[in-house]
């Protein structure tokens, strides 16, 4: 448990950064990378406890998320260059992170007792709304849509947790396993440069 | 109540199709199509509730609700070409779907309490946020705001139920005619180009 | 309490104009004009009231916000030639209007029971949400995010309010002194054209 929410915090920080060096060759002025650093790392699940009438939101009910993120902003106002070169490192970490997330975020939807096929919904919301909405702030076409194999690898993540769960598997072998596919398909498609086809 | 159901799951089984299909010439891979369905599907009804305070969402309470959609995007992907020629098929269905959609919302807030300004905006909210919302994701000026007369025929309709209700019209009839209300103002405007003038 | 009550509406009202006026060149028809004055008008409070499930909603609650909207919108639409002219006189009203806003959410924040650091968020948000859903909706990058010191302002305000109300200073002083801080910090900022430093 305690682990658990050391985990949650880094996330947490490790998703403020990215959002705030986000937007870096953008015309944002400080307050503006400080605001999209904010809104990446608790967008995902704000959206998902907002869907689910689960309140308080979890930054609002414990302001160590809030003091995590600001370190986070922090950061990347003091060493933009230094993070920014950090490029790979960082992709390695966003990955860990959306892995991490998303199987809390399906496990906090069945805790309120949705169906599993809503919980693997609310899994992936919570590991990629935040980066969706930080794009449609800075007016692009969310990276989700287009790009990467990014998304639908939380979604096969947090289905086979399900699948691993109904199972009975013992919670950390499950937590390990589902969270290895999440970021086995994100660093291998990145590797390979796969992508699912498009729509024609 | 058991036709009026069966009209909500096409409904929400066409908007997903739209939704997929919105983006075929856009650079969205499949999973980016099939995202743009199921937020195209959910998001007018989602932000009402959300506004409304009602919980759980319908999607989230009804499972039906997301295999019509699911199934809608399997479409898509399965006939794009046959669902993109249908094109004019698909435009009569879709003012059919916004009729009843804005309709249903404008009940669903009166029985929530609200008072008939609210309702009707909850009504037009139901039917067109959705479209507003994958517009903005996909990085569009929402179609709403320029082109078609198209939010403000819901706005219309809602209206007219609104007065009707007052009046204590039968239902039935109520429906048929703030729903034909809003399918003629579409209809008409688009066959004969009819816009509403902007602010200058 | 019925000064601040009258404030509330006037303030909503301004905000309706400068939304609706904020699309005369772009493509939106009357309808998107009056749409989107209407969620620059709610938008911040709406934001703030769900985030910390406080329902029902100010405008929903209250028609007098509706009525005060349509009245800013209806402004708009007679007079869009006079109210484009009196630029200067609205960045007035305006820049009163987000101090106002800021320290009322603030308040309202507290009053739900979070942190003093949650507070200065969401009376932030109250102030500048509106401003930021509505640039998102017209294919703009948020202006708070390039342009102008303009939500560091209400952040600093709101800062020093949750100062000084630690501090047990006189709740109007405490008013007058914090909306003057935001409402001095951006006339200032306009005049001599400061901008906070991009992230280098």
């Amino acid at each position: 448990m305690t682990l658990q929410y050391a985990l949650e915090l880094i996330g947490t920080f490790v998703f403020a950064i990215s959002g705030a060096l986000a937007v870096r060759e953008k015309e944002h002025d400080m307050f503006g990378a400080g605001f999209t650093g904010f809104i990446t790392a608790i967008g995902g699940g704000t959206l998902r406890d907002i869907l689910l009438d689960s309140y308080p939101l979890v930054w609002i009910g414990d302001i160590h998320f809030l003091y995590a993120i600001l370190t986070g902003i922090l950061a990347a106002f003091i060493f933009p260059n230094l993070l920014s070169r950090l490029r790979k490192t960082f992709f390695l970490f966003d990955t860990l992170g959306i892995g991490f997330f998303t199987v809390l975020g399906v496990e906090k939807a069945l805790s309120l007792g949705v169906r599993p096929e809503i919980a693997a919904i609310m899994g992936m919301f919570t590991a990629v709304m935040g980066g969706v909405i930080r794009d449609t702030l800075t007016n692009e076409i969310p990276i989700l849509f287009r790009k990467e194999i990014y998304a639908s690898a939380c979604l096969a993540g947090a289905v086979i947790y399900l699948v691993l769960d109904h199972l009975e598997t013992d919670r950390n072998y499950n937590l390990l396993i589902s969270m290895s596919v999440i970021i086995s398909i994100r660093l291998i498609a990145m590797k390979y440069k796969l992508s699912l086809p498009t729509l024609d």
